[in-house]
This record gives structure tokens, C-alpha cells and sequence, in this order.
């Protein structure tokens, strides 16, 4: 496993996921209020390929850009424009990937090409810097392996997928957004709660036809 | 749906699962407390039946006894059996499902006919009655049934699930057992906390490979 600071929480994403979209609003407020967060990648499409069910033989790093599925076509590029511009920094990692998340789930782009452009813009990219990392491909395909790997060791299924500074580590899947200090700060601290119960809790999980009720 | 009594907390279990004895355990423990629950059968052998991945198809109710895999045969008396000592009253089901739950996973008893009558000792029930509302197989199965509709309507798929009387419903999975009334209190309001929360939570689930922590 890579190492990440102590005190450093990982989130585990794909952009497919408007839960992760969920997720990494709710991590963003966090990190203006000081806390560490790092962004990971986690595959949707190789975490439900049949050929995974019993350990992970089918990589989306070993795959050729624009084969398989819609997700699988969509989602290697972006994490690799997301790989590409987390070279330039932290922040721009950041500022890139909410870029991308509200363009896909809240602005209904596609994620394409013309889509990744506009986020790298809109994050404030040092765009020829950006287009010329991407050229690294083997390499941006080297570090999302690395995530992926990571996240294979962990059993992450889902995302967004957090992993606390203690090892502790579960999806959280909710269904509202916020980008409100204290109620992020609220959130956060329920999801630490259950982590850390004297109960052990492994799961919450509503039965399928109950869903959360939107606010 | 059958109706329970307005504030009640209805708490769908199989004999087979583990978590649901910690969760019939921790509702045993807020009862004395003074809050109401009520006992519901969910069958895992029927919800994880492939026949059953796009609705309810095939019943446990409809399966002659000592039919099926050893989990269909252990469960589908067990369940009998309760539904019969629940006839004497609500009490008297809340004694010997703990009693057949702690012979089974505590003292490590099979879910067959020796356990069963042991149970219904333990539990205090009338032997004679109990004896005699087991030969109404097909009242017992009926009331099982109502059970069983009731948990697919809701689309329980898992044991413990509890449904709150706002009617949302999760699955509550814990490692650890208390019988100590604040620990029970404290774990039971923190699900509450989560099933309210303005998140609108529908899964903390915690990775496959980073189980909770036994305390």
C-alpha cells in the first residue's frame, strides 16, 4: 500500500458514481475546515466484472482506451485526466475532480473528452501541462493501478469508500448534497460514530424497498 | 400489511443468522425498558433463493419439512415452532425466541427437535398447549406466510432488519452482544441517529477486508 500522512483520511471514487459526487462535496468542505482528505480511485466496472467475484484478474488498467461497456469507456479516460492533473498538486487534484463530478452529475455532461477540457479549465489547470502529462499515459495508467490495487487489498465494493486514519474503512452512501460547513461536519461525525461503536457495526443498510427520503 | 400498534418497532429475524440474535437480544433489552417491539420471521434461505432474484417465487411456507439444504430444514421448524409459542401470547414468543436463539448460537445447539422442546422449557411456556398448536401446521404456516409477505413487501434481505414506526426499515448487522440497558439504549439511538439524518443515509457498509473490531 502507498502511505498517506498520518491523520489523512482516503476516499476511494469513481466518476460514474453520483454517490461519490456525494461524497467528494462532502470531503471538499471538509478540507477548507482543515481536515486531511486524499483522493483514490476505485473502479465501478472492475469491482462488478464477473471474472473479480472471487479476487481481482480483470484490471481496468490492463484495458485498451475505448473498449468494453459505456462505464468502462467512460470511466478509464477520466480517471486518467483526473491521474493527470493531480500531478500538478493537491489543490488542482481537488479543484479537477469536483470540476468533472459537477459537470457529469450535476450539469449532465458526458464524460468525454470535450467534458475533461472544460474541467481542466474550470479548475484553474495549467492546461499545456495538463495535455502534456496526458501524454504520459502508461504512466497516469501505472499510478490509477496503484489506487486500484489499494483499494483491491482494502475490499473496497462501493464508493465513495472512506478509510480513516485508523484503518477503518466503509462505504457511505447518502443521498443528499451539501456544501455547508456545519452540516458536513455533522455528517462526518455521524459516519465516525457508527465506525467507532462499542456495537461493532458492520452495516446499515436500508431494505430495498424503503428507500432515504430526499430532504 | 398487518398492522402492528402505533410506536411499535416490528424486528424481522431467522433463526439461522447470528446478528439477528444480537438484535433480538438488544430489542429484549429496550422492552424491559418499556419500548415496543414486535417479532417478525424473514427466511434468508428464501430471500437468497435464485428463483427469487426478480420477486418472490418460491416460498419457504410451500416446502414440505425436511425438504431443501440443511439451512431450509433447520429454519423452516424453528420458525414453526415460534409461530406456535407466540399463540400464547406476546411474552411467551419474546421467552423462547431467546431461548431457541441463545441454544442455537450461544450454547451451540442444532436447530432441531431436541433444541426446540428444550426452548419451549426454558421459555416457560405451557408444554401441552405448544405441543398441541404445533400439529396446526397449516395455521402455523399461514401465520409464517403473513410474515414472509409482509418482509418481501418491505424488501427486507437481511436479519436483523428493523422497521421503525415512520415505516423506514434498514438491516442492522453488529458483531458484539450486550444485555446491559444503556449500552443498548446508546447502540439503538445511533441506528435511530443514522435512519433521521438529514443525509439521507441509505448504506454505511463497512469493506470487505476490514471487518469491525470485536471489543
Amino acid at each position: 500500500m502507498t502511505a498517506s500522512p498520518s491523520g489523512t483520511t482516503e476516499v476511494y471514487v469513481d466518476f460514474l458514481c453520483p454517490y461519490a459526487w456525494r461524497g467528494v462535496e462532502l470531503a471538499a468542505v471538509l478540507r477548507q475546515e482543515g481536515q486531511a482528505f486524499r483522493l483514490r480511485h476505485f473502479s465501478l466496472t472492475q469491482g462488478n466484472h464477473p471474472d473479480n467475484a472471487k479476487g481481482t484478474v480483470w484490471w481496468l488498467t490492463d484495458q485498451p482506451l475505448g473498449e468494453g461497456d459505456r462505464f468502462q469507456q467512460a470511466s478509464l479516460p477520466a480517471f486518467l485526466s483526473a491521474q493527470a492533473a493531480a500531478r500538478q498538486g493537491e489543490e488542482q487534484a481537488w479543484a479537477y475532480t469536483l470540476a468533472l463530478y459537477r459537470a457529469h452529475h450535476e450539469h449532465k455532461q458526458p464524460l468525454e473528452e470535450a467534458t475533461f477540457v472544460q474541467a481542466a479549465r474550470d479548475a484553474g489547470l495549467d492546461l499545456n501541462r495538463w495535455e502534456a502529462d496526458r501524454q504520459d499515459e502508461s504512466g497516469l495508467r501505472a499510478s490509477l493501478r496503484a489506487d486500484l490495487a489499494d483499494a483491491a487489498e482494502i475490499g473496497v465494493f462501493g464508493t465513495p469508500t472512506f478509510v480513516l486514519p485508523d484503518g477503518s474503512a466503509a462505504y457511505y452512501r447518502f443521498e443528499n448534497l451539501t456544501r455547508d460547513p456545519d452540516t458536513a461536519r455533522q455528517w462526518w461525525a455521524l459516519y465516525g460514530e457508527v465506525l467507532n461503536a462499542g456495537a461493532g457495526i458492520a452495516t446499515i443498510k436500508r431494505a430495498k424497498n424503503r428507500p432515504a427520503r430526499r430532504s
